[in-house]
This record gives C-alpha cells, structure tokens and sequence, in this order.
C-alpha cells in the first residue's frame, strides 16, 4: 500500500507576530471568495429527492445556466470537478482512436489532452508559449493540412490558470472556418466564465467546460457542459461513452435523478442558485465591467512596483489584450516570491496562489474573480506591498496607490 | 432542445392544517439527516488547496476511511455520487468485452450492470427475487458452468435500498471459493455502509463501493471505492480506464490535488471529517447495534399495525435475517400508500420513502440511518400510525407502542 | 471572592448505550426549538446600525410586534430576558412605596413580585395554589377592600411555567371592574404567547410582558413590554424610572438607537424577524390552533400512562380548561421522576424539563410550544414511554398510542 | 401612538456601477467584523439551561472575564448593551440624591451621567474638551474642593469612541489618590477593552463596564462588569437597587440562572466563549501590540493624505498618544465627509462610521477593532483613497502606501 497523503507538504511556517489574526484572505485563483450567501445557502437539512422544491431548484438551475454560456444549447451539471466535465465533454462526443487538437498556450489545455489521450483518443498537442496565446494562423495552417479531416475536435481554454493568459476564441473560430475544417470547437472556459465576456453562441463555440468553484462563486464539486446541437449530434455517433457521463439518459428525463446520473448534489445546487440569483441581481455584463476594473488595477499596481526595471516586478502576459480578467501572474525578478508569498500568509493572513511550472521562486498568482470588490482586492495588493517592504525590496512606486487611482477613477 | 426539467412533478399537494409547521422530517432512505455538526463543519471560507490544513484534512481521510470499511486495502474519494463510484470500480478493473456477472436481488445491482454495460462491458444478470437475497448456491451454479473463466467480477449489493433486503456476501463468498473461480468480488454497500456490520477483508471482497449520504451522514456529492490488493492487479492489466477516474495517478501521488483528479471538494471534505469523527466517538461497532435496535422497532412497528392479517401492513422481505438494518420496504395491503405519504407529509411534516417498483400505491420506505435515535424514529412511526388513523386504516395493534417497548428493553 | 459557578451541577450522568447518537431532543418549557431559518437568519455579519436595511428591520419589527400581542398599544424591545420585560414593566408604571397586588398561581407571579419589591414598590402576594388558577373572585373581594385605591396594579401570570396552570384573564378583568377598581392589569405572557389565545385590547390588559425563546421561536437575549394608553399615562407620574429601561427616549426616537437605548440587539433582530415572518406565513390563529392538537395529544398520553391509577402519572392541572396550551407539568405518582428524566437523557437524547418545587422526584415538564409538530412531539412521548418501560414502571395503555389517535384524528 | 420607527433614515443612495459587488466592508467603531467561527458558535439549538455543557460554559465565561479586565475582582454579565452595563455599574453601588462626577472628554462620559440622572443619581460634569483628553490637574482640584466627600464616585471613558480620544487612567487615580479622596473610579472601558493595554487592578479601577461587540468580537447582546472589593462594599450600603441588575442573587447562586438574573443569553455565551478563546490563542497582550501597529498605520495613512496642509485631512486628536487604538476619528477640512462615506459605500462597499457631534459633513470614523488585520485595514484605507480620488480630493501623498509602509515594518 502507498502512503500517498503523509508524504504531502501539510504545513506552513509559523508566525512570529500576531498580526494576521483576523480574517484570512485566500487570493488564489480558485476557489474563489465564497459569498455569505452562498455558503448560508448550504446550511440546510435534506429534502426529498423525488418531488418538491429541489426539483423547482433543479429546474431553474437548468433554465439558467445557458445564460451565463449564452448559448441556446443544452446544460449538463456534472457532480465532480473541472477534469470530470473535460472528461464529460470528451467522452461524449469522440471516438476512439480518433485525433483531437489541443492547442498549447500555458499548462492546462495540455492536461486536458492528457486526460483525453488516458480515455482512449489520439491526442496531438498544437505547439504554442507557456506565457502567450494561442495563435490562430497556426490553428488555421494545420487544420488546412489534415486534409482527410481526421481531426474531431480542437481543444483550447478561454484563460489558462497557470499563465493568466486569455485567448482569443473568436479568432480561433475564424481559423478553423477558414480552414473549412469541421472541428468541434471545445473551450475550457473554467477559469473565467462569469468574470470576463464569453459568448458561445455569438462565437461559434460548440462545447462549453466549467466549473462551480471559481467565477460562479461555489465551493468546489460541481462542474458544467454546454453543448450545442453540432455536439449533441456528435455525440449519436460517438463510441467512447461512459455511463457515468453520459449524456443520453440526462437529456431523456421522466424522474429527477437522470438529471445527475443518481442522487443529485443537493448542498451544491442550493449554493448554485444563490451564486447565479446574486449573478443576475448584479447583472452578467456588469459582473464582466467589474472584473475588467479590479484587473486593470492590478495590472496597475504590477506596473507600478516594476517601474519599468528590466529585474523588477512584472505581469506574466506583457500584451494587455491577452491578459485574463480573472488571474494575473506576476513574475517577481529578483524579488524570491516564495519568501514573499510566506511573509503574506504568514505575517498578514494573505494566501497568494503560488506559481505553476518551473519557476515558483520567481513568480506567483492573484486570483480577482469571483465575489470581489475595492476593500477586498486593495487589502490584497496593500499586503503585497507590506510584504516587499517587509523584504527589503526595490519598489519602483507605491502599487497599491496605484490601484486606488485606477478603481477610484471608476467610480461613477 | 429538450424541456426536460420542466416536466418534472415539482410540487406536492397543498396543505389544510398547519401542524406541519415544526422542524420537517424527511425519512427517506437517503440523503440522510446532516447531522448539525456536519453542516457546520461546510461553513467554511475556501482554503488554500497546495499546502496547509486542507491537506492535513485529506491525509487523514484517507487514513480513516479504510477503517470504515474494515480494510487493510486502498480508499479512492471520488467527487461524484454512488453511480460514479459503479463508475470508477468498473472502469478500473475491467477489460472491455469481458463479463461481469450481476446477482438480481431487488433493482439497484440491475442498474449498475446496465451502466457497465453501456461502458463497454458484457454483463450478464444472474435472475433473483425483487423482494428477497441472492441464492448462493445459485452462483456457485453459475461459477462452475464458467469453465473457460470469462466472468471477470461478480457484482452485488449488500443492501438493496429500493426491497430493503440484505444479502448474506459471506456466503456469497464462500459460494465464489467453492466454485474455484477467480472473479472479483465487487459489493455495492452505498445504502448501509456503518449501518450493519461489513468486514471487506474478513468476508473477503475485492472492491467495495459507498457514498456519503447515507450511513456516513454527509450530504451527497463523494463517494468511495476501497480496493484490495487483487483489485489493483486487475487494474495493471484493465483495458476500459477513463483518465477522470484513474487510480494511477490517484495512488501516486505528489501534490494534492492528484488525490482528487483536480480541485478536492473541500465542504465535502470538511463535513466527511466531522462525520467520521461523529462515528468514532460512537465506536463503529456501538454505531451497528444502535441501528440494529432501530431497525427492530421499526419492525415491530410494521408487525403491529399487521396484526398478522393477510390485507394488513407488513415487512416487505419477510425472512428477519435478510432486512436490512438501514432501510424498511412496508407494503401496505389494503391501505393506499401514496395517500398515507401525501397526509404524512401534508399534514406532520413527514417524508416517507416512495416505493420503488412497480406497486406505488402499495409499498413505501422508511429510511432509518445515519444519524437517527429513538426521538426522531418514533416520532416517524407515530406521524405513521396517525396517518393510518386519518385514513380510516385497521390496524392490529399501536405500532408506535410496540416500538417504544423495543427502545425501552434496549436502554442500559 | 466567591466561586460561584464551580459549585453548580455541571454534567449530567454517563450513558451506557449509543442510542441516543442521533439529533439530541430538548423538550424543556423554554428555550424552545430555534427552528434552522431562525438560526440562519443570526449567520450574518454587523450591518450599519445608523442607517440602511438594518433600520428597516427595525421598523417592521415594532410595526408587527403588536399584532402579536392583539394591541393597538406601543411596544418595547429590551435587550435582556423575561426578568429584564418585567423590570422594564414595573419601572416605568410604578411609584415608589405605592403598592402592587402580585395574583399567586404557581410560582412565577410571585417571583416577579420579589423583583418589583426589591426595585421599590410595595409588594401584597393574594395568595393562591400551586397547582391551580387564580380565583377571579379572591380579586374581586381584595380590590372592593382597597377603598383608598392604594394598589397600582395587579401583576399576573397568563401561564405559570411552574405549575403549567393557565389563568383567565378576561375573567381577572371583569373582576377588577366589578370592583371598579382603577389599578393597571398587567400581565406575564412569557411562557405561552403565541401558543395559546391572547387578545391583550379586546382582554383589557394594561401591560403585556413577554421574551423571546417560548413562543416566540428566538433564543433568550431580548424581551418584550406592550402598553396601552393607560400605561402610559401612569408613566408620566412614575417615579421609579430607571434610565435604560426608561420609555420616554424609546417613543420620542429620531436616531435608531434610542428604540434600543443604547446599540441594538442585531443577531435577535435578525432572528425575531425570522420568527415573526413564520408566524404570519401560518397565521396566529392558525398557530394557536396547532398548540391546542399538541397540547390535547400530551394530555391523552398522560392520561393513557396514568390509566386512572392513584399512584399513575396524571397531569399537575387537573381541570382542562385551566391547562396551558405551551407546557405539561405531569405528577409521577409512583414513578421516580428523576431516574426517568435521566433514562431520556442518557439513553435516548432526549431533555425533559425538571419539575420546578419541592417535589423534583414526582413530577417534570414537557414543552410543547413554538416550532414543534407530529414528528417532534410524538417522539417525545414515545422516548418517554421507552424510558417508563425500561424503568419497568405499570402503566395503564400506550400514552403515545393515545396521542397519535388524537393528532390522527385532526388532519384535515 | 408615535410613528417613530418609520421616521427614520432607512436607506442609503442607489449605486451605479456594481464594483460594490463583494463582501461588504463595515468599519465603523463598534459593532466590529464578528470571527467566522465566533458566527458559527451561536449556529447550535437551545440546551438544557439547569445542567450541563451550558452550564460548564458558563462557569468557564466567569473564571476568565477578569482575565480580560486584568482584576482579581468580580465579573458580571448582563444581558443588554453598553448602556445596560452602565446602569449595572451606578445601580448596584451609588445612593439616590447623592454625586457622581463625570469627567468630560468628548462624548459618551457625559451621556452615562445623564442616563445616572435619570435614574436618581445628582450628576455634576467637569468640563473637559470634546477633541481631547482629561485633564487630571482639574480632577484633583475638583476633589479637593469636595471637602464634604459628597462625591460618591468618578465616571470617565478609557476611549472615548466619538473624539477617538483616550484618557490616562492612572494619572486620574493618582489625581484622585492624591486628593486624597474616597470616590469610586468607575471606568467605561467598552470601546476599546481588549484593543489596546488595560489594567484594571494595577490601574486602580474600581468598576470597569465593558461590551460584547467592539474589541470582544461578539454580537451586541451581552454586556460586562468587573467590580473590586471596594465596589462590592459600596453595594451594601447603595439604596438604588434594581431588582434585574441587583449583583445579590448573581454572587450568591446556587441555580444557574441567578448568574444571569433569569433565562442565559445562551447564544450569546457560545460566541462569548470562542471570541475569548480567539483572544487568549493570540495572547491578550498580542492582541494589543497588534491594534497598536493598525493604528500606526491609519494614522500615517492620514498624515500622508493630509500632508500637512492645513484644509487637508488629520486625525482628530492631535496628541499621539491620546489617541484610541481602536478607533480613528479623521477630520477632512476641505473634503465632503459625508459624500466620501457615500461614495465608499455605494461604489465600494465600504461603510465608514459618520461622525458623531456637529460636525458630520467635516469628519468621519474608521473603526479599527478586533478581528482585523493587514488585509482588511489595508482594503478599508485603499479604499478611502479611491474615494478621495473619486471626489477629485487634493491628497498630500498615498495614504495607503504609508499605511503598507509601516506594516511592512512590523512583519517579523
């Protein structure tokens, strides 16, 4: 028997001040901030699974969800986390042996391809930057040379957590119309949906991936796929289906159960409706102006302490246009980010998302998105720069001042 | 598109009194009653998932779980409901186009067969009673007739939720050995597991297969494969692996999340601690003999009210050693089955369990798991007998009598 | 210094058995069951207390808090309990020296007296039983006799928690008058408003006290005064007045904080608006409707216990109509109540309330108010007939056989 | 009947962009930011109030009050707020018609003599500023003048939580030690008790009042007052008794109740109980260093945005070291204060506290007090300066960036 979980990093370093005693603020990129609401929305006993106000719940749910994809297609919830609707998708829609196209741009489509190639399909990763964009010429020149279309779908992500950066899929969409290729498009919209514009109707999306834990504002265990009728009718021929997944018996319903594949996840779909009524009471495009306006002044703030020095402070994505709404990686030049990531949490009570690949000393991540607002998001860049001081760094200027400027000229 | 949700029945029937209006008591045979300690333990702010507590949570889950169990063998949480756990046990140890050899004993083991069916297994029911055990001898039968050893598992339930029969897997076993055959010997205990007892390794059975929202007091939403050492075997040589639910990566692991396959569903996590702590403090052993007491009250219940007449209300599996001690099926003779719930739950405030099958107007179910003591099951038996009273029903005798004489001969 | 709670009981005896691992059941006369909206509703971080929703709530509150009451009166919030309402009563009313004429029916008239005499006020206790109602006629000759009209009020209970005896007031009041004595009718309504009828105007009563954890569904913290006209007017001439208890700044408000005197009580206001919104949602009379079925189903299981023994359990009120409707004290005869509280406690969870007087071994209560339906209610009955049984007590039939005939008989 | 809730400002000015959308910020001085877990304490159904875990609560509650007081004295808890435990504080040891001093500095310290007044004390004020401390000289000169000892007791606030002012407690008992004079020195410790260094009996205090809901991070409900030696024989001989304050039947208990004069506050004491484990897991003096660096850095926050002008922002109080650790008032010279907090609250969602005295529109309050650390401070003062940007505010410098600055110095 392995002993999988003892080997694990359990424990932080201590804390020689006090001063991180009240409120912890976790500022990774997902989960996100839970809402009050949210979480009082699972503090409830259980009801009946077969009739009553669950199924209204559940319905409403169904009703709704197409709206925060903007899609006319087809939602599925799937009780597991963002790799079980990478799994749903896939699953449902491909053939064995056949090949997708996954697109490189950061770490996560990557993964995705993995899980799909250990599921039975013939993988090809499309090369691209860990701290860039996917870009569409590519896209549309290898699509152009699989002449015998042999490739099913093309996989990429809306926003890769691990870069920050943010693709273009309407440009995507372009290339392969331009191949003439008849891809499904399949976008793993995980870690943003909800904090920055995505319309998968408008852009020509076929399937939809994400999950409850970061833009909708909902603990972590249930996650989501849209499917247009492009992907429903790949899905009559696709022979990789996994009961568990499968599509079929969730689409053809006479009992409340099919919706789930089994017992429903009932604290989940509680918690869900209160993030999507706190949602639409804010307004989806306004959510998506709001998040605009907390990254901008992130990015401010970055700026600021780099000054412009060639080993100082810096956003991950240099190019503006593709850095996502909802995370920001920050390289740190010669600032040690793990140290400053320890001072944070361990003097202030601020958790930084730690940097993923090679260079964790050299980088970390805010996550802004989801339940955030001005004093939440300037505590977090007011304690980044505590943390500097608190390492004798060289600051070009103060960052969080310069984030009060950016949220302050927002103000209406 | 489909209007699925919507044709749902979501509304029950109106109410004309209010002595309803008291704390709702759903008796179902699961979800169970969420212990408040269990809720609690979920109203939490989301952690950091690399580093720090959360991880000490998941270590000692999956220290603790096995012990549930009684296993020396392996657990596997898995974000998903007791379909995904049919799920990952197949999917991990079974080859495609082999058999799996499904034990009928009411409906649920029916239903997992159809699911590895539609993943790529062949399966075959052995025939057995909608309303009573699986005939060991008959799969001995079976076994021998196997020569060229094409079954590669044998599934069964120890406790069918939908006839609340209990199946003697012991004998099951032996049934297995005696016919020398080398399948695996894969049990559902979803509907009773910490209900009665169940000893993996002891009664030798290769993989088991549970959720949360039974005995184990958590909200639906993870369910649990423990494997023993065989079960892993089968996995090196298994040709129908889905990567969401691979044990792989799953057993080695190096960073947390690998645990999951993604995002670790925290609340789950946090209410399975308490849950498990809750169990413990009781003594498994303790937790088995209170539900046994239980489930003799209940019993008497149903026996008194019959009053041995042949229109009256009795035990659905009429043999006492094969009930479950988790669930009661009670048919209803002559009184309508669907009205008694209707006035239970109009009228008190009362869920009763639908029966599942055929006869709704004559049975209906009665879970009694989890976390239940005489307070709130007599309070069920006693909303039940005046419901039988409000419907003009003949009883023989005060069931919720017969009950309370049980729990008092049971007090210390 | 004194080591004042280090002596008091502390833990109760140890169990033996784990049935009682379940939702422990408290049925002592108050607090009552805080039902889960009300407990939610208290989840919630400090709001504004100058201005914004938290004023609103306010305002509702004190809009709704007299139709509880049946009142055109003005009501008060006091932060405090029962004992605090009945200060707040006497202090504003009352003139030092003058005196009160305390109406004994059980004990906690007398009680009240004690306070207001140790406050100032000259104190005269009619007396009366312990386990009856105040006799109308008594008053009426005691009121004729105070021919310089030097009694200022006339304190009494509407229920004694004690005793569980229920008094007539309308009948009190037509005593006072026929007396055409001009003294304030001030009445304790603590244990049983919103269980029981009360029509405060339309029953000529003065003053109205209540609190918060009986009827009222919100844990004990805040409390209740209803005054009329006449009220009032005696607290021009008061000369008692205590500053915070002090209704002058409490009417003449233009700032939120002078209706609480002082920094509001924000989780009970929260809760209580809770509270008052399930009650209208099932309207009060409806309310007192249920209380009633309630209250005649324990009597029946009393009475079925006791089997018209002399030395069987009966109830302490021998006269129905003088019975309160929110609470049960119930004499043991030859049953040791003591040992059969414990049994309850111990082996099944469930918390009866020990009799208040000097017979704690032959007699106990059971609180029957508030958010309290068939379920809850009848477990109760059967957890004590349990217990009866494991003490191996004689009793003459099925108390809760009897109580699930009479709920059974009042569905609609 | 009066109207007077509904004359109330209920509702503030409607937003126009959603950046509020988060968790709302409230900063004001008291109701403070209640713990996660101190909320989740009060999450528990009503126990049995005669024995048991209550009961142990309870005596845990009153072995560690003095703790928090520093005193071997005696703790009382009152169920009511601030004003409540005022009341407590003069009923229990003044004599009616004789005089209490109260020294003036700024506020609160003449609101308890007028609600002593009241309730039949003859209250005379010593003049003092309303932007600063008091003046010991002035308390022994008027001591002296007492020649007849007709002063029975001294009332002064330690902070004074609308001037923000605090006082020099052991230079006014040397002031009142070296006149030599017998009065009492009752202290109103309730806005900062816990926040910054008290010492009761090393500061010679005779009666210090305290609350729940400022620097012991608990609702408002429950109130506190320590009394010594020389506080309890001054009971003896008061003759101002109210019978709900009276410390009689709360020193000489035998029942649990007469700790609380009646029914306990019971969620109240849960959460009490986790806020003081809170407190002595950081260590009381820790907790103190901590507020000292917070106020460290809002002051430097308001000098830099001042800037030394004289139309520019400062901190109320002058003198540093008459400044509250728990509170700030700011005064804004040329900038709107009530559009400020305005635009905070409505663009941000962050409510300021609005200043108490004449002045509204020229000064506001930022409560800095209990469950508060770099995070939040930095959001609340971040914030700010967005506002001030938003009104076009001329700012002397960042004063989010010297805030940072200075907790960047105090990380270990």
């Amino acid at each position: 028997m392995t002993t999988r979980p003892t080997t694990l990093r359990s424990t932080t370093s201590t804390t020689s001040t006090t001063l991180r005693h009240g409120r912890l603020h976790v500022a990774i990129p997902g989960p996100s901030i839970i809402p009050e609401r949210v979480l009082a929305a699972m503090q409830r006993p259980m009801p009946n699974i077969y009739e009553g106000p669950l199924v209204d719940v559940s319905s409403s749910l169904f009703a709704d969800l197409p709206k925060i994809a903007r899609t006319e297609g087809e939602a599925f919830i799937v009780i597991g986390n963002g790799h079980a609707a990478w799994q749903m998708a896939v699953s449902n829609t491909m053939r064995r042996g056949r090949k997708v196209l996954v697109l490189e741009s950061g770490r996560f489509a990557v993964v995705w391809g993995e899980q799909a190639a250990l599921s039975g399909v013939d993988v090809e990763v499309l090369p691209g930057a860990v701290d860039g964009p996917v870009d569409p010429g590519a896209v549309e020149d290898r699509l152009r040379a699989d002449v015998d279309r042999g490739i099913e779908a093309v996989l990429v992500v809306l926003t890769d957590t691990a870069s920050s950066v943010r693709n273009d899929i309407p440009a995507i969409r372009r290339a392969i119309d331009s191949a003439r290729h008849p891809a499904l498009l399949m976008v793993d919209a995980i870690a943003s949906l909800a904090c920055e514009p995505f319309e998968m109707d408008e852009w020509g999306v076929d399937v939809t991936v994400a999950a409850s834990q970061k833009g909708l504002m909902t603990p972590p265990g249930i996650a989501f796929v849209w499917a247009n009728d492009k992907a429903l009718a790949a899905h009559e021929r696709a022979d990789m289906r996994v009961g568990y997944f499968d599509w079929e018996s969730r689409l053809d319903v006479d009992a409340h159960y099919q919706l789930y594949n089994g017992t429903p996840p009932i604290s989940h779909l509680y918690a869900l409706r209160e993030a999507l009524d706190m949602i639409f009471e804010e307004g989806l495009e306004n959510t998506w102006r709001r998040h605009e306006v907390l990254a901008r002044s992130v990015w401010a703030a970055v700026d600021a302490w780099g000054g412009g020095r060639s080993d100082g402070l810096s956003c991950g994505i240099a190019t503006v246009e593709c850095r996502s709404h909802a995370v920001t990686t920050v390289r740190t030049g010669s600032v040690d980010a793990t140290r400053l990531r320890e001072v944070c949490e361990d003097q202030a009570g601020l958790t930084l998302g730690l940097g993923i690949g090679a260079d964790v000393d050299r980088q970390f991540r805010i996550g802004h998105m989801g339940h955030l607002n001005p004093p939440m998001l300037l505590g977090t860049l007011g304690t980044i720069e505590a943390g500097l001081h608190s390492l004798g760094a060289t600051i070009g200027s103060s960052g969080v001042a310069a984030a009060a400027r950016v949220i302050g000229d927002a103000f209406a």
